[in-house]
């Protein structure tokens, strides 16, 4: 047992929607707080539990997130829901420490290139915010997890080394991490590489869950998400529609999409919980208050099996 | 060695560009046949060799399938292209045989209610027809392929047991037929089953070519494809854009996408010897002729890795 075993129990399957995080990152236009509760609630009526819900972040630099506080409360006030918040540095874990949030998500890049150019600091220095954030949290505070951005393959440098991110991840649990994941940020992985970092990365971590965190830039994010469930994996990041850019990759598209995911693992025999019907029908709420958003998904288009 | 051996090597990854048929079947306006050759040998270009060059039909009811036996000319014009014609009655096999074509695939349904449905004909029926190609063809005429519509799953009756499907491979492989195919006609698998049917129908047909054709329906596509990959198979079909519907799943997109299954292939170390920048660049031939047609693909928008 670990502080995260209620959470992220390693019989079950966790889909996460990241949508009103990862989702929004980019955005013009975003629903306002009530069409976020809207959007919570209609998901976790759908069966979803885990619900990352946005970014300490300036609020005059990501107004998106300004309600954050609010939203997380919304997730809070549902049975057996959690709320995640992105920390990426002092002001934010202060101010997300304050609020009634979950899990802490901070983010460690795999490259120093990555870290210089994206978080202005390096991975020291990510690392140093780690321990911080444990040592801050109490005894019953929230859940802390590192998620290591660029671990398939960097934007800046390329290629990046298993061996490497696996001592990455090593640190991070050393730093005291409860939860760990391997974000494909900008979609550089297939399968096969997902299968074998997922596998090692497992190994590494031991008792202390792994979640992925795809995207779904070239088109591999299923083919992903069936890999890292294949190599054990039972956290993964989607988010409704495929909300979501990136900006280290014009023309991509975001998260891999919840609702084809949640098809995979149906096809795979897991009992997710989750009502696809129901979950489709959630998309009305990001069509309504984001018309200009492009949302992906294959299953919402062609339906469940009709038979 | 078979006869299909030099066509079909078991140590190569095999890509065949069905658009041209799979990918007409439903549009209301096509290419011409200049248009139809310039989508060839551009793609020629770019490194593929497999083409399915249209149907033997009435001209009547499916008119973009007139020049049928140009467009297999256009193919087997260039060095080592593999022009592959679909023929569904007997009338067909009869033009196909006069034509010049490698090979001439024939369609067995999985299950009775969609023959009856789709071909008004029993399966006896549907391999009787498969004896007659085979008889008919000659010592140097073409290849005889079957593809077995809805072996994973069927619109009419739902689930299709993979033992039923072996058989009918059995079945095939006795009545002489020189490559055999599993469709997934429909979108209904998922990886695990596409993974245990390849492999268990790989062992039915011994030194026989097995090809896996898929469906993007429910956006299982890619890793479909992938699980095939694993399994063992080494012919899939693909279409540029993931052109095509399907009239069994309306709001359905249609083939596996060729542009991310050679992205995929890659990520597995494969050499398919396509250059994916050209064939990205094929696209303009479906966009100028087809411009009302909606083309997938997630590697086209995003472009190759960038380093």
């Amino acid at each position: 047992m670990t502080r995260a075993s209620h959470i992220y129990p390693k019989d079950r399957l966790i889909l996460r929607e990241v949508g009103l995080r990862d989702g929004l990152q980019m955005v013009k236009v975003w629903p306002d707080t009530d069409a976020k509760r809207d959007w919570i609630n209609r998901e976790y009526n759908a069966g979803l539990r885990h619900f990352e819900v946005g970014s300490f972040l300036p609020e005059a630099r990501f107004p998106q997130f300004a309600d954050v506080r609010e939203v997380a409360d919304a997730v809070c006030n549902l049975p057996d829901a959690h709320a995640i918040a992105l920390v990426l540095n002092e002001r934010g874990l202060k101010d997300a420490l304050a609020a009634d949030v979950d899990e802490i998500t901070l983010v460690l890049s795999a490259t120093v290139a990555h870290s210089q150019a994206n978080q202005h600091r390096s991975q020291a220095e990510a690392i140093e915010l780690v321990r911080r954030a444990i040592a801050a949290r109490g005894s019953d505070g929230p859940l802390v997890s590192v998620g290591i951005a660029m671990a398939f393959g960097c934007s800046i440098t390329g290629r990046v080394l298993p061996k490497d991110v696996l001592a990455l991840v090593d640190t991070c649990l050393r730093a005291g991490a409860d939860v760990i994941g391997l974000a494909d940020t900008v979609g550089f992985a297939g399968p096969d590489e997902v299968c074998f970092l997922t596998k090692q990365a497992g190994k590494v971590c031991g008792p202390v869950p792994l979640f992925i965190h795809l995207h779904d830039t070239r088109g591999m994010g299923i083919a992903n998400a069936a890999a890292a469930m294949d190599a054990g994996c039972r956290v993964l990041d989607a988010s409704l529609g495929g909300l979501g850019g990136c900006p280290f990759a014009p023309g991509a598209t975001g998260n891999v999409v919840m609702e084809d995911i949640v098809f995979l693992a149906q096809t795979k025999g897991f009992e997710t919980g989750i009502n696809l019907d129901k979950l489709i029908a959630v998309r009305d709420v990001l069509q309504r208050t984001m018309p200009a958003e492009v949302l992906y998904g294959a299953v919402a288009r062609a339906g469940p099996l009709p038979i």
